[in-house]
């Protein structure tokens, strides 16, 4: 089993993406990695990580670098030797099983649509992403790979979350619902009304309409919507968590009556943490791509790239593109 | 100054509305309100509130009553005697100044929209609501009168907006940000890319393209995007509310040790809901309308009836509907 993985990719790579790599060749047995990215700038992380003479790790130089503020589509056509997408090129051609990178998400889309092509069958490619909810979590397709969706692309997305759900919480029948404006099956826009009803006749477990609030009444183990709601909706979680957060700081530390008492609870604001850590999940899942593509946050830890690095080989092995190919297949909702 | 009630609406209705009549009565001078909705079922609630015979309360009966679960456009047009239309009636009438409703959302649009019409230049309402951020607050339009916006009623919602902030944050530029999926200019769906354009040249205090995480990175006072999009935004943060709530009371009381820490804290934490806590804010402006009309979330409280009320009777003393026909008026932007 070879990873690819981007090794200029992230806010704080490729430092970082080289710590997160020597975690991962400590941590796992019969993982090889091919970092990939400037020679110059990775030889001397490798060697001070100490991992510069690990059999399992080899290195393949690539020029440029896609930074997080360029348009996704220029930057893959201007930059041929860019690190994400000799990444990419190293999946397509079987020199790798996976790819996994923290860096610019549209560029990854870019280079993998570019270089892997689609599955059979599948228009365009959705971030399945794993959101802790109330109790347990949900997979959210598309996360924001795409703006502009149709109402079969979020057939399809349906399908590849189906999929990605069988993968990540082993159940057999996950239940789907469509984001809208209410859970009454007329309301929503054009878009979600047209997806309702495709939805509606596919052979899957489709509950009906669920809200941006599924994260406390989950009811549905995978959401789909266009990419512009679903990364709206993804960043006002995030922006609540943090306000919230900082909320409870601020009134804690009001006094020292209030500032003893958070003392004597410093374990459980650590737990409260630790449940809205999404690094545990190893990053988010390109779907539709042919060939495994794990997108890291670009805030990335060394954790998190070693998960990812772990969720990529889980991947591959449980071969989530077959069960894809198959059921975009068997529904016949191609375009 | 005389304020129509719906007194119909809401989960709890018409009860709470009542009780949230009896205290504004109590609380605010110069305020008469016309309670609208079944005799049968306001009069002895009027009388156990001890405010049947109050002179600033005037009961007008309404037949019919528009149900939560009901598709708001054919519920509008069959239900001619419901308690949200003949309210709707009185303002256009000049019989009220404006209307309070926590009843059916679109059912308000709907009528509203039919008995007051829209202010001049404006072509579709927008629900103007005040979310509270890390710091301050912060007003996003639309939070889901519509679906399916074109460019052209983003940058009307900017105007009305901007009115909006005026009223309610005394600020005389407040800044202006369209939702987007990225701070980049050139990010967004064809929507957010078409008002970008028509925002830029606008004589507004536009600042560009913002995130869902807004709330914690407070840069706007005024947000605006499509009511799809809004309502899911709005909708994820109330989930991931209750959920962060949800998440801190578990951990808090895992042991007896924790237990006591939590008492010591207590206050702290009854700050902390009170900070998300938008009953204080009195509901949200459906903005556009040529008529004041505020619309109260669903579960209101008496006290969020309350503050309605006053906030409905400050929106007519501001006079926001002068301020947003000239400003619509001064940017010629009308279809």
């Amino acid at each position: 089993m070879r990873i690819a993985v981007d090794g200029m990719g992230g806010d704080n790579a490729p430092g970082i993406v080289v710590d997160g790599v020597a975690e991962a060749l400590k941590r796992y047995t019969g993982i090889q990695i091919v970092l990939v990215g400037h020679k110059d700038k990775l030889k001397p992380l490798m060697k001070s990580s100490g991992i510069d003479k690990d059999p399992n790790l080899e290195l393949v130089h690539a020029e440029e670098v896609v930074y997080m503020h360029e348009p996704a589509t220029a930057a893959i056509r201007n930059k041929k030797n860019s690190s994400i997408t000799v990444a990419a090129s190293l999946v397509s051609k079987g020199e790798a099983d996976a790819l996994v990178s923290a860096g610019h998400t549209g560029a990854a889309v870019v280079a993998t649509k570019v270089k892997m092509r689609m599955l059979p069958g599948v228009d365009r490619p959705g971030i399945g992403l794993i959101i802790p909810a109330k109790e347990g979590a949900f997979i959210l397709v598309d996360a924001g790979a795409n703006v502009d969706s149709k109402p079969i692309h979020l057939a399809q997305f349906a399908l590849m979350g189906e999929a990605f759900a069988r993968f990540a919480f082993s159940t057999l029948r996950p239940r789907i619902g469509l984001l809208s404006v209410g859970e009454e099956d007329s309301k929503g826009n054009e878009l979600a009304k047209g997806a309702f009803k495709i939805l509606s006749d596919m052979p899957i477990n489709f509950i009906g309409n669920v809200e941006g609030n599924i994260l406390y009444d989950r009811n549905a183990e995978v959401v789909v919507c266009d990419g512009f709601v679903g990364n709206v909706m993804l960043k006002a979680y995030e922006g609540m968590a943090k306000a919230a957060m900082h909320w409870l700081k601020q009134s804690l530390t009001k006094n020292t009556f209030r500032k003893t008492g958070a003392l004597l609870l410093k374990n459980a604001f650590m737990e409260l943490k630790a449940i809205g850590d999404s690094e545990e999940y190893g990053g988010a899942h390109l779907l539709g791509i042919n060939g495994i593509c794990i997108i890291g946050h670009g805030s990335s830890s060394p954790r998190a790239i070693r998960n990812a690095i772990r969720v990529a080989e889980e991947s591959v092995k449980f071969g989530i593109n077959r069960h894809i190919t198959r059921a975009i297949a068997e529904a016949e909702i191609g375009i």
